[in-house]
């Protein structure tokens, strides 16, 4: 017994150190490709009516550079979660410099995308090869999945400084229901440790104290519920909206991803100029800014943002589709906050946190991100709220390649073994 | 599609009914449970030193009153887990009436035992029966599980006041790293339901807010770390403690309860007046006042809680561990803090909830069951500590039908049903 006991306390220190490696490396990494980004953005905010018109030229380029360069990378998120889900081996050192470059061209050209999504194929990336470099002396069971979710957590809290979210979002994704706990140790310690070194290196948090304190009344708590419900039914939509609009147009350009990224391109930077001149430019971030300091916000700035961002990331471009999340259930909690009678602060921290729970179908993290970004009086709001997203949106995620239980999973992994034989 | 959508609103609409009916009929029998429960403990606390003369008596009554009318509720708790598991069909009634009287008369006569697990047997056998009710005329997938679940949470929020920990602790603690999703909708109406039901009947919250703010610097985060490890080797040792001291006991008094329990009765009841005239009777929650109020802790109070707890649950007497468990974190904290250069009633609340984690292998429940205890300014503090110490508890557990992981819980779902055939 002792033995086993030596041995699994082994097992851990060897995963702590690993934790440490990986959230270090991410933490950089995250930094210089926020920095960057934050550089971009400043740049585009200057000269946006000039770089708009150079939108679909940026996509060509996208395009090429993973055509020339990408080979499995290409496949993104996707290919993070076969990792994890042990149906693909491993991902390559190219999709860290791939990522970061086309996001940032993409932010540059005034596209609408978020930034959290390569963030974590910036983690899984680095983790994957630490672990095929670990893998030639030292092997555990899962070992794989569990440096892919180590990586995860280490890119998603480099970026947004919410290590407690980044765990559990890593930990919840890839199978829903699942937490896998054999990763825990290692993620928490490289979430932490990502998160530390980036702030270091001058990345912020996005950070809003929101005054709590409403008891808990019956009339209160169904608002709370039916608040739920809206923002569960838009992460819904936003999510089948990616999925939807990505199929019809791979249908209609099959073969011609550069015709399809320049014509869609064209549309993208007509419409984002049209469009109060690029209000939906990037990630979003500036107009969930103005909602929780009064600014104006029109009642289909929340619309608008989930089309263009659909219709962004459908095309070609690269970037993640967290932030818009966050902004497009900022904007629409602004335009709820008074038919409910309720601060419209309130309001807006729920549908920010609400909408990002459905649209990724994650339910721990998406009150712990909110948790850490209005403080964490506000959990018990969020907790109601998030749980009743969490059940109306009918198991839709944007990440396609996420199981949506236990069973599916190992069905389609003994499918799997049955074709290896 | 929308048909299977009408399908799904109309089950989800059927399930948050039945979350009402339970957690209100739960919330009721859990306020009669709780407040006859504090009459006890006064009427002890009053005629402690001629109580405590009859304890093995007690245990003899208990021990009669099982054998004679408990048949398959003799199980407790192991049949609770049974029935979430699948591995039996339900539970009786009789289950409610026994294990509330027979706590009653461990805590009069002042064993160490806490109630939070016979407020989730109560639970339980409340939905069980609403579900065998409820099948004759309509059905979903997993139907038992998904009341059981809610039946669980309803009873833990009934009388501990903390909906959300509730929730979470019924759906992580039947395979460890499993959500049961399907059950989260009835389960949180139930956990509310119950909650304020509970509360308009004179229930209170054991609720005590801590400062926070601490920041997090390197040297104060390792401090939580290693106070993790210590709470989660301490919680193991209490989970294997009463699983080696049961069977040990079962092996010397083969066949013979009475005698089993009326010997190691008289030595509790020796023990228990010897060491500070009952001090370490009932729940412990009046010790645990004592250590946030600033009284005086003796440096084995914790310990000597944890024995007699053990004691008194493996002779026969029927009571739960959950309260005990948050004794002993307190107690240990109020040790530890001066160690450690932390304020005491930081400690001692991370101890409250680590130890509480440890014991019971749950990780969220406890970070929840804390930040509603103590507030939730403490969550990060003690998610890094509860984190720890669940990595650090090895996966034991006091709840011993508890399953280990998905793997293992299929495995034996399968052999079971290989036996049917």
């Amino acid at each position: 017994m002792f033995k086993n006991i030596g041995l699994e306390y082994r097992d851990i220190l060897v995963l702590g150190v690993a934790g440490v490696v990986i959230g270090a490396a991410v933490g950089v990494l995250d930094a210089v490709f926020g920095r960057i980004l934050n550089y971009c953005t400043e740049i585009r905010l200057e000269y946006f009516s000039w770089l708009i018109f150079f939108l679909p030229l940026a996509g060509a380029a996208i395009v090429g550079l993973y055509r020339k360069l990408g080979k499995s990378a290409a496949k993104g998120m996707n290919l993070v979660f076969q990792v994890g889900l042990g149906e693909a081996p491993g991902l390559p050192v190219r999709m860290v410099p791939l990522a970061m470059i086309c996001t940032w061209i993409t932010h540059l050209f005034g596209g609408s995308a978020g930034r959290e999504g390569v963030a974590i194929q910036i983690g899984a990336a680095v983790s994957s090869n630490v672990e095929r470099f670990a893998g030639k002396w030292w092997n555990i069971r899962e070992r794989k999945q569990i440096f892919l979710i180590t990586g995860m957590a280490a890119g998603f809290s480099g970026l947004f400084q919410t290590p407690l979210a980044a765990i559990f979002f890593s930990l919840e994704v890839l199978i829903v229901g699942q937490l896998e706990y054999s990763a825990l140790f290692p993620a928490s310690v490289a979430a932490f440790t990502a998160g530390a070194i980036s702030g270091q290196l001058g990345i912020t948090k996005f950070h809003m104290e929101i005054a709590h304190g409403y008891g808990i009344s019956l009339s209160f708590m169904l608002k709370l519920v039916v608040l739920g419900l809206i923002f569960g039914i838009v992460g819904t939509l936003f999510a089948e909206g990616i999925r939807q609009v990505r199929s019809r147009l791979n249908a209609v350009f099959t073969g011609h991803p550069f015709r399809k990224v320049i014509i869609v391109g064209c549309i993208l930077a007509v419409l984002i100029l049209a469009l109060h001149q690029g209000r939906y430019s990037g990630t979003g971030e500036s107009l969930a800014e103005l909602c929780f300091s009064g600014g104006e916000i029109y009642w289909y700035d929340w619309f608008l943002k989930g089309i263009l961002t659909i219709l962004t990331l459908s095309a070609g471009f690269v970037g993640g589709e967290v932030a818009p999340l966050f902004t497009i259930g900022a904007c629409l909690g602004t335009v709820l906050a008074p038919l409910f009678g309720l601060p419209a602060p309130l309001v807006q921290a729920l549908g920010y946190t609400a909408v990002f729970g459905s649209g990724t179908n994650t339910l721990i993290a998406a009150i712990l991100v909110g948790s850490e970004v209005f403080g964490y009086g506000m959990l018990p709001y969020l907790a109601v709220t998030c749980i009743t997203a969490y059940i109306f949106n009918l198991n839709k995620s944007i990440f396609s390649a996420q199981k949506k239980s236990m069973l599916q999973y190992l069905k389609e992994r003994m499918k799997l073994e049955g074709e290896d034989e």
